[in-house]
Formats: C-alpha cells, structure tokens, sequence
C-alpha cells in the first residue's frame, strides 16, 4: 500500500439491517473509491454478546462485544457507526465524541429534538466529523436533482411534493412487532426523516407547516392476541419553504402496493424534476428551454456523468442499488475523517430534520400552522 | 329510422373550447351508441351575434342567435347545454327549466355556491334531468376505478391523493389572459372542481378540510404592459372523508411539466389503484391477493371489458381520447331525457364541489381546518 | 353555409368494426375540423339488406342497399368509402372509378398483390383521389416522428424495429372465427400491413428481406368440434431499407397481453425516436446535442403542436384515440376531393405494403432472402 | 470464526473493469451472504507489473504480478478469477485446471469455439468447479423469470424477443479505441453473448438461426487520423428453438439512446414476461388467469420473495445494481468450490453460446438459414 494510503478501524454499533449495510459498505468502500483510509472491521456491539458474535462471524469484524462502551473505548477503533435502535444514538455518540472519535449515525439523529440537541453540542464542541446516515439522498440521481436545482435549471422553485411510502404494515392482519411502539418507530418519526431531510436538501429550510397524523390500525394481531399500536401509521403536511416555495409530503407505512416510495416532483419556472426511489437509476427532468414541440420529461439513466456513479461501473444506465448508497456513505465518512471536515448531511442536518418532525406533531394537536422556528 | 328512434333538437351556448367538444359529440354520439333520441344541432348562442354565426357554420347548427333567451325559448330547442363562462350558467339554466328543457351544464356549475344552490333549486323544482360536465371521470378508466372501489376489491380506503395539474401559466412570461381574472377562473375555481368531483365520486363526502392558496405570479405581461393576477396559481388541501379515510390534493396552473395532470393513488386494506389522466387508457391496480412474489401494479389497458369502452373500439388497447369523454357524456344526458332520470353527476353533484372549494377558500383565510358543512 | 362550404354525399361500403368507426368519423369531422366539405350520410352497403338497414338506422345513413353496386352507382352517393371485407375491395373500387367517384379503402388495399396493381391502375387511369386506410400512421405522434425524421432530428437512420402485436388469438382455447381462414385475414395478411406502412412512411422503401412465417396453434375449438386454421398466427422479417438502415420486424395475434402493440424503435446518428401506440399520446424523442448530463428520452405529451391534434383540443395532454384517427382520415379524404390531389398513404402506398407482404411469404417459404422489386 | 467458515485465497487476472468488479465482490460477498468461504484477495495479475501494482494497492489486493502464470501458480491463490481480455482466457483456464484450480471466466468464455471447446475439456478433464461470468442473468428479476418459466406461470412459450443495446459507438465522431479491432470485441463478441445466454437459460437450446451482421460506421477518429473499423457494430438474427418456440434478437452498440437494453419480452400460452435491464428492480408479469377485466402486465418490485435478494436489503423495492450482480456470482462460485458443484453457467454452457455466435456469423455469410449444431 502506498503512503496515501492507511489503515482505519471501524466500530459498529448494531448488527441488525443496518449494521449489516454498513459492515459490508465499510468491507468494500475502499476498492470502490480507492479512499485513502481503508477501513478495517474491527469491533462490532449489539445488544448481546451472543448476536455480536454472529454479527463478528457473518460480517468478519476482527472482535464483538455485547457492551457499547467496550466498542467505543477501544483504542484500535477510530471511528464508529451507529446502528443500533434511536434511543441509543445519544449516549454513545456523546460518549464517542468525549474520546475524540468521528461519528456516522443512522437517521433520526437522537429519538428526539431534545436529543437531536444534545448531540448537535457533543459534536461541535468535539470538532469532530458528524454525519447522518440519510442515505437516499445520496443516490446519483438526487444528487443529481440537487445539482440541477443549484445550478438553476429548473429556475426558482415554486411547489415541492415529497413521499415516503412503503406499505409493510398495510396489511391489517400484519403481525404487531417493536415498530408498533414509541413514537419514534412510528412513520414520523422513522420514515418521515429520509423525505424530510430531501425536502432541506433540495429546496431548503421550512418555515413553518400544518400537519395530520394518524394511526389507521389501532390495533393488530400479536402472538398472544390483540396488540395496542401507539404510534403513527401514515401522515402528511404542507409547508412553506424559506424560499418561498409551497411544499406538500405524505408519510406512510400502511401505503398499499408501494416498496420504496421515496418519490418527490419538483416545479420551477423554467423547468422540474421528478423522481421515484422504486426506479433509482432514473431522473426525470423537463425544461422550459426545449424547443415547443419537442417538450417532455426526459428520462434521464444515471451514469458516470453523474455524482458517484463511476465509481460504481463506467457504463452509463447499469445500475446501482441500496447497498450502494451506503457505500457511497462510508465513502463521504471517510473523506471527512481524512479531511476533518464534515460532509453534508451533519449532526446539524439531523437535527433540523428532528425539529420538522416535532413541528408537525405540534401542528397535528393544535390542529393550525405551526412555525418551525417556535418549536 | 325506426319507432324506437326519433330526433331531439339540441342548443349549446357557447362556441368556444367546450361549446364545439359538445357540438362534435352531439354530431356523433347516436352513432357511436346507437342511442334512441338522436339529436339535431338546432341552435348554437355565443357572446355575439357575428361568432354565433361563425359557429353555425363551422359547428354544422341549422341556426344561431347572439341572445342565449332566443335559444333557451325556441320550440326546436328541446335540450341545452351551457357552455359558456362560469357567470352566466345560473341564468340559462334556470330559465330552460322554467320551459321544461333538461339541462347540461359545463363545470363548475355555478360561479360560487350561491349560484349552484339556486341552480340546484331550480333543477329540483322542475324536476327534469340534469347534469355537470365533470367529463375526465367519465373515461373509461376512472369509470371502472369507481366500480372496483365500490365492488370493494381494494377494500377499505385509508389514503386518496388526487391532483388537477397544468402548466398553461407555469412560464411567468406567458402573458395574462381572461383567466388571469375573477375567482371563479383561477384555479381553484377552474381546475380543482375535477379533481374534486373526482375525490367524492370515488371516496365520498368530504367532511373536513385545511387549504393553502396561492398566486405564485401577481403580475404578468400583457399587450399593454404589466397586468395583475387577481386569481390562484396554485392550491393544496389536506382533508378528511366521511368514511374516515385521509386526503390530500393539488391543484395547479403552473406545475412545470405537467399538462393532463389528473391523477390519483388510492390506497385502501386490500389493494392499491393509480391513475394519470396523461396516460388515460391505463389504469393501476394492486391486489394484496395476490401470490407475495408475483404483487405488483397492474397497468390495465381499458377495453371492452371496461365501461363505456366498447362503443368505440372492438379491440382493447386501441384507446380513447378527450373528446370522447364529452361523447360519453351526451349519450349519459340523452339517455336521461329519454328516461327522465337524471344521471350522475346531477346538479346537486355540481354543489357538493362549490362547498368544498368554498371551504377552502374559508380554510387558506383562517389558516384553519373548516367542517365543509359549515360553509 | 357560407359558399365555401358545401354537403358531399358520402357512401359507405361495409358496418360492422370499420364501417360504423367511417360513419362515426363521417358524422364529426366536418365539425371537428371545420372542412369545406361536409359529409351527407347518404349510403351504407352490407352482405345483406337487412344488415345493411340496421347500420342505416344506427349510424344515421338516409339509405341502405345490400348490394355494393347499388351504393356505387347512385347519383347521390358522391364519395366511396370501402370498409367490406378484402376480397370485396377491387370490384368495389374498380366500379367507383369508373363512375367518376372517389375512393377510400380499408387496409389492406386489395387481398393480394394482383388486386393491388389492378386497384392502383384503375385508380390512376381514373385520376381521382384514392386513399388507403392506416389509420395509426396518422395519429399526431406518429405523423410527428415522421416530421422528426424528415427534419433530419436523429440524423441518419441506422436502425428501425417495429411490431404490431395483438392477443386476441392468444389464449389456444380461444374460438375459431372467419379470421382462422384466408391468407389475407392471417397475421401477416391483417395486421402486419400497418406496421409495414409504418416502415415505408418512416425509413422509405423496403429493398430485400428475410421472413419467418407461422401458425402456432393449428386448431382450435369451433362451435361444432375443431377447426383447422390455415393461415398464420406470427411473423417475423429482418429487411434492409433503401437508404442502408437495417430493420426488423414482428407481427402477431398471440403475443399475450400485448393489446395495440404497434410500437416501434428509430435509432439514428443524432438522436432516437420510440414509440408505442398502448400509449398513443407519447413520443419518446432522445438528442444526441443534449447537455451529456442530460440526456434521455423525453416523454413528449401530443399536443396542439403537433399535427392534427389542434382541432381536437386546445389542451396539451388531454389526448386523442382510436376513433381519432379515423377522423383525420375523413378530413385527409375530403381535402383531396376539394384539391382534387391524392393524400399519402394512397393506393399506390397500399400496393407496396401488398408486396413487401408477398416477398415475405415467399422468403419464408425459400427460407431466403428476397428482393421486394423481384416479387 | 466459526467452523464452518474457513478463508480461501483469491487470484484475480486483470483489474481493468471487470477486474475492479470482482475484486469490489469479493471484498463483500462474505458479509453479504454470510459464505463458508472467506474470500482473501490473495494476488491481481494485470498486462504490466506497473498496472498490476496499482491495482492491488486501490483494490486491496496482498500481492501483485504482471505475470499471470505467477498468480495461477501462486500456492496461497486457491481459486482463479479471469477478467482479462477474451484472447487471454484459454490459456490462464487451462493453467489453472491444471494445477487443481477452480476458475470463474468472463464472458464469452473463449474468443471463439475452438478455444471454449479446448476450455470445456480442461474443465471437464479436471472436474474442477467451472463458471463463466453472466452477469445479467443473475439479477434478482431475471433469476425470477426464469423460475416463473420454469414452473409454467407462463405456460407453452411462443415468441422470444431479446436485445442487448448500448450507445458508446452510436455517435459516429466517437473515438476510436481497442473495441474497434478484432471479431471478438466487435458487437457478436462482446454483447451478443449477455443475451443468447439468456435466451438459452430462459428459453433452451437453439436449433437453426438466420442472421445479419453488419459494421454501420466503417471508419471512426482516432487520435492520428481515421481508423478503420474491422467488427460489427449491429447484428440480428431470426431463430428456433428447439422447444419449438420461435425468436428474435437484436445486438448493438449504435443504438443511440439505450445504455443497458438487455431486455426481453417472452409471450406463453398461459402468460407473458417483460424485462429491461435499465429497470433492473422491476419485472413485468402477464396472466391469462387473471379475471378479464383485470389483467394486465404487474411491474413486480424484486424484493425479499425473489432470488438471492434478501441478503442484500430486507425491504422490497429497495433494489440492487451491477455491483450486486457481481456479488451474486462470487456467492455462486464460492458454494461450487465448497460443494464441488459447478453451478450453472458453466463453461459448457458458454461454450454453447460461442457456438450460437458462430452459427450467426455462418448465417450472415450464407445469407441463409444455418442450423446450430452444424458449426
Ligand atoms: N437509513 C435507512 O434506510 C435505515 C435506517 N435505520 C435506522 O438504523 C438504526 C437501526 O435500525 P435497524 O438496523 O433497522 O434495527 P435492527 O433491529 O435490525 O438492529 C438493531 C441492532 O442494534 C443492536 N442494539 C440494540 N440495542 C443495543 C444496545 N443497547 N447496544 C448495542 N447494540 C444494540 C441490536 O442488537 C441490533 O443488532 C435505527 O436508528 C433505524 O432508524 C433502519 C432501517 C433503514
Ligand atoms: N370540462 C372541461 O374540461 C372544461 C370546461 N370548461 C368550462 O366550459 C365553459 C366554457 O369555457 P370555454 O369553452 O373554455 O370558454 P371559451 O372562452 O372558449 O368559450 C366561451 C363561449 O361562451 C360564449 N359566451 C360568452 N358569454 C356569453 C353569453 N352571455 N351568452 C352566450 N354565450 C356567451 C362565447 O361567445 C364563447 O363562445 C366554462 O364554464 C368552463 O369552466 C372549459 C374548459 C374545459
Ligand atoms: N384500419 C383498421 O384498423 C382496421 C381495418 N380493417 C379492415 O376493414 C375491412 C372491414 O373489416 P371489419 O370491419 O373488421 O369487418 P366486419 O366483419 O366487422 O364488417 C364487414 C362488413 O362488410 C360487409 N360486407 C361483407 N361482404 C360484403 C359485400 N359483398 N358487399 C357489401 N358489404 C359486405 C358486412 O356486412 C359487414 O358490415 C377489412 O378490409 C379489414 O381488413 C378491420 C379492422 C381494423
Ligand atoms: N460481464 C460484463 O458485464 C463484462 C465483461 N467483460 C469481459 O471482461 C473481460 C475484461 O474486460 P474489461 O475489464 O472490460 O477490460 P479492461 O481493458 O478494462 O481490463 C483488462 C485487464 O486485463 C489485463 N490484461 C490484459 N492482458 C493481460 C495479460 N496478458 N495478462 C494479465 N492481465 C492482462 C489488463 O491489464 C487490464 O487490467 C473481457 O473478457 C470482457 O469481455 C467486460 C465488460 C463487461
């Protein structure tokens, strides 16, 4: 290896769906971007000893411990991802900070603004690099959408529509599990996030909204019975953007027929964007500036020409997928580490996300526009 | 001609957009559904004597007046359909139905509530057919999507997302027109009375709404310089049905990009139905009983199978298009004359959209949700 | 009327699929697009005199016959339209012009190639206007690819595929119909015409070919027991045009679930064209002089930009359909009368449809290729 | 680690692209499918030892050669992946059999017939696990459709119609590069293979073809002036299975517009199947049995219910891309060598498709149809 580049160790702390993605993003993020750190597995937590151990075998971490804060006291790991569950997210990235080690942290940031809070200041007192795990934005195609926008292709914004639908609760005879319960398992507080944070991303803060939320399915069969749900299945809001643009987004889990649909039309006065997560590879854009006739949305297939994708596969239109966005992730973190700078979206990001989502309950009870800023 | 068949004679008011879709369907419905009264283009009224004239001629009406009180009191005059602007619909249709004529009238039926409330009386007292000119419901496709929902094959609605979206305006140097003034042709007066219609004809009755309205360009250019927009570009609404079910919708004359908008996504317990009106001949539809490997979203191409289809085309697939919808709807109006029973939608429909676009013009006030009832 | 305009009185050959879609299109397009001409329905022929007075009194003719030559011959009857069955078309055409009248025939113009040049010679030794009925050809996205391509938009055409599938004889327990007989009714005899006429329209002339010709489903259920079907279900051709382009083609009444899928890919030196008519108010149009970032295939939405859509609505996106095109027919028929000057496709264009038919079975039957000229 | 899992050595010969792609794969393979078989990167082999040093310092790779006969000999390089150029793969397999190696070929397996026939014997000689890397095929959707086929969902297969169509030559002032020389870099070389493969795996053996091979743009740019072309750039053939169903394909790398056209569409007698890889995460699902009014093509999202797609993410729609394909292969060769089962394809069928190329270029020269198994 040459001098540029070196060897990181990386913590991971969770094993479940997402320190799974992570695990295999931080195993090949180095030869997909030939990053000058290059990651080494060497510590994952879970919330047992027994399942960190199958998550060291199946994932090939170098050690496992059932205790977070092994992980992130040890002095051969140098950075850590978080992936455990939301109530978890504070104390070990405080913890982290406290002994100077970057932090990646899976969305929402804390499991709520008061949290969100806390790690904003752990983070900005540390110096250290932050970083949520949002990682939908990061596809070449909304990184795309995000470029056209600044670059002023589709000319100033005038109205946003942002989704994020899937429907693995849309069955009502769907068995209750542990997303059944506490707030920030429930669609605002956990799929809300990702739209949320596209919203920021491309068209920039929201000043203030009315929301509705609701749980369609009260209640849902158990293993012993009926189970009480306490959280949200599916929401909505409209906004108004800083900018001035008019917003409208749709939240929900009991969406029937939709698996990704982390979907968001966009109008300017000179042109729009659409896209649908459930064809990822794909943008679509129209412009103003055509000629009349020949007027359309353009199905745009990512390619190399777009953000991240060449590192992928030097042929335009072959494809990537979810795992991808999570390497590009690991890529960004490790940039960061390398730098010491932090790559967009930060802790600060997370938190403006969580402080949406307390906005729209806000809304929800009061039943009126609530202003952001007064949450 | 057989006994079973006899000629009516038809008057239109007005000679514009719609005037000659109704002219052109009224020439060829008996054709297309062999129905029994076969109509005559008797007369033809517009703002001028000159353009009535001028439609005569190019229309194919045996005569013409510039004073719509000729038409609506000539013997041969037996029908009339109003298509003339929003202000004058009340005036015409009560004074056909004080002579006994069934009318046709364009959307929305009256310029603002009171309007339709009079025009409700009027049609309710008389007792003869009546009916609004809500025609993109009438395709085949969101005619079979109305009897899927109501056959129950995608169970109880939980979510219905509707929009009306164009872009006529969307250019801010398109210059200003008529439309560009009056309430009652903005775009919540305009365009929302489909989508509305479409969201009672398929889920139900409204029960309580909260609107966002806006005029995103207050001026535009005109032939002598700057004129001011005194109407909405564009407006959103998040509401609540009866039933229970949750709605959001959007209406726009400047969504970029988007020139049919009509469309909807209705999610309910056991399946999912998708529709663009930009692609008419298609229609979406999820059923969760399916076998789990093989769910997915249907596109159905409207044939014979679907309502009202066959009388065009033999084949499937071969596809309908705008005109014929406004075919569909003469025959729908001739077959109410013949019966005497009026055929949704009735007047009485025509309101029920007035109210909710009036509460939401209260809702955008008060910055309020707003029981539709109280309007 | 002013003097501009004056009746013709219009014949029509044939009501059963086409003849009523001729006598609906007869009944509006004077009113659609305003023509000199307006049509009198004066005539309708059938195989019987009581079929033939049922088509009167449902489509609105004044008269009926059951004999062709009665309709020919009459004084009143001004204009041919021959909508029988294809061996019918040349005694029916050769009379007319004889008689001084103009024709327009359904495709394909005679049932073989010696029926063709016999219809092509009585037509120009008659002089008059003559036309042959492929109607998809004239939607206004596919007259717009033809523009696109004239134009010179995609450069130099390197590539053309086009199909025309349909299912309706895909299901093998489907019953025997008169379809099951006769080389002209099988695929390649009934379908595969317009796709042919597509292939000429678009790229030119058609040099030499490769063909696969077959019946996949040998029998089939008929009413008393199975039928023996002696005429083809699919076909396939690779071709060389005139201008170099390479072209392939499928033909199909068992592509299942395949309703109108006459569709075709144009792939050219500067750009692309792709088209599919389950979808006939999309033309997807790719330019190589896009931003490289930013291509793609554009959906563009017909519109009043484009050919002949105008006079059916002022609205983008709102669409035509099947019983569109035959209107455009109608109007294209009545300007050539008016003018005196035939419009394309003529009958000339029917016979060289007729041969590239006849070449293809032969090189099916040599398993060679053929010169279309040798044929 | 447990038992079970035991590291194994991995040798890589190129590191161009394909030979990044696999070593991306087997850097996560093991964490994503949780293998028996660790993959080492063991060593990379490239054209030059300056080349073959980078690589192993980008991709992780513990050691490098400019000698591929140093890897295949190399004790710690337990298993062969070729990815070289298509001259170079017989020699480094038949080395590699010979020392006991298991080898994973890219495709085509040989640059020609005689030089796959030589490889199929190595491999069978050796009984040596044996793959050739078909990536496409692999996919989650297409394994899928495969299964469908395999368990009748489509009934009796009729038509077959397959294309492998990319644009990197379609502009004719692209530069020329290697690509442009030699028959097996040419459009039948390098791209046909993808999709007879498929063809063969989806539908079965070939029986006769008729093809057309053709060089569209006979000289290019180069850096010293124009370029001679020597290869193809387009090819299609007409063809027969042995099943008795009957095909269509289309190869190109003009085809303006399409970046990853390896689709298909396949009509049964029971159903049809519809897929193009530029929406790698959707396949479309056609069935007979569908009640009539109901049916129409399903786009089914790949998700957990499908082929080999679990491991990468838990929800559906959430997709995989190219990278995943290579990952799915790297599984499959890893379970051969700890089975000692060669999983499909193998060379043999590799060989099978060189055989199908052959028996094209044999047609195109005889301007006739060739049976297969004559070449
Ligand atoms: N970016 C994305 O697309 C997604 C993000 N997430 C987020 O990722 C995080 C993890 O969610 P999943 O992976 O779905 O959950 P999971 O239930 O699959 O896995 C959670 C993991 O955390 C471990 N864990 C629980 N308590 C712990 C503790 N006290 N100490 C150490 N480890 C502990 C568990 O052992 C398990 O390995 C959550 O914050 C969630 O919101 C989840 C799914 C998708
Ligand atoms: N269902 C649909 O899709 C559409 C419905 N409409 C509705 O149709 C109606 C007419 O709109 P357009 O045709 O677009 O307008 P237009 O401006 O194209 O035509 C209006 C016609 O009314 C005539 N007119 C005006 N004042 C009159 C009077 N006092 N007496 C008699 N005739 C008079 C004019 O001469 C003209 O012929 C409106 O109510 C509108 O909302 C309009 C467009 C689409
Ligand atoms: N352009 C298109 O999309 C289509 C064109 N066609 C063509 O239109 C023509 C008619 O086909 P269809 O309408 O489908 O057939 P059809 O069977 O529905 O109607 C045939 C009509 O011809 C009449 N007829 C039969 N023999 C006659 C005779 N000797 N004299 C007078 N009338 C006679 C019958 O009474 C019947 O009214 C054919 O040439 C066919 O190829 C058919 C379908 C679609
Ligand atoms: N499955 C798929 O989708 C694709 C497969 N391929 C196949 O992969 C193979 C490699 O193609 P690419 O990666 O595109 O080529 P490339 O030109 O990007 O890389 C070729 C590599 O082979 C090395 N090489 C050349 N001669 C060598 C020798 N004598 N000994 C050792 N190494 C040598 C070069 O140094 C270079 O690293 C070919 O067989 C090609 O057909 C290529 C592209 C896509």
């Amino acid at each position: 290896m040459t001098d540029a580049r070196r060897e990181i160790g990386v913590g991971i702390v969770g094993g479940g769906y997402m320190g799974k993605a992570h695990a295999v993003a931080m195993s090949s993020v180095a030869a997909v971007f030939d990053t000058s750190l290059r990651p080494r597995l060497e510590m994952v937590a879970a919330g047992s000893s027994a399942s960190a151990e199958r998550y060291r075998d199946a994932f090939g971490f170098a050690r496992y411990t059932g205790d977070w804060r092994v992980l992130v006291t040890d002095p051969k790991v140098e950075a850590i991802v978080i992936a455990s569950p939301q109530e978890t997210h504070r104390a070990i990235a405080e913890a982290a900070f406290a002994l100077g080690k970057p932090v990646m942290c899976e969305k929402p940031l804390g499991k709520d603004v008061a949290d969100s809070r806390a790690m904003v200041a752990a983070a900005q007192a540390s110096g250290l690099p932050n970083m949520v795990g949002f990682n939908y934005i990061r596809t070449p195609a909304s990184q795309f959408a995000r470029k056209l926008i600044a670059d002023g292709v589709i000319g100033d914004i005038t109205w946003f529509r942002g989704e994020h639908t899937e429907d693995f609760f849309a069955d009502p005879d769907e068995l209750a599990t542990w997303r059944c319960q506490g707030k920030s398992n429930g669609t605002m507080g956990d799929l809300a996030p990702h739209m949320i944070n596209a919203a920021l991303a491309l068209i920039g803060p929201i000043q203030s909204l009315s929301a509705k939320i609701e749980t369609v399915h009260r209640t849902r069969p158990g293993q012993d019975g009926p189970v009480t749900v306490d959280n949200d299945d599916q929401a909505q809001l409209m906004c108004r953007f800083d900018s001035g643009a008019m917003g409208q987004m749709h939240f929900s889990r009991v969406a029937m027929g939709r698996k990704m649909g982390y979907a968001y039309d966009i109008h300017g006065t000179k042109g729009a964007i659409r896209f649908d997560q459930e064809d990822q590879n794909a943008i679509w854009l129209y412009k103003l500036s055509d000629t009349p006739a020949e007027r359309g949305f353009r199905k745009i297939l990512t390619g190399p020409e777009h953000p991240d994708y060449a590192a992928f596969c030097q042929g335009p239109g072959h494809g990537t997928g979810y795992q991808d966005q999570i390497i590009i992730e690991a890529k960004d973190f490790l940039v960061a580490i390398e730098t010491g700078k932090s790559i967009w979206p930060t802790f600060q990001d997370g938190l403006a996300v969580n402080q949406v989502v307390a906005a729209a309950f806000a809304s929800d009870q009061a039943r009126a526009w609530v202003d952001v800023a007064s949450v």
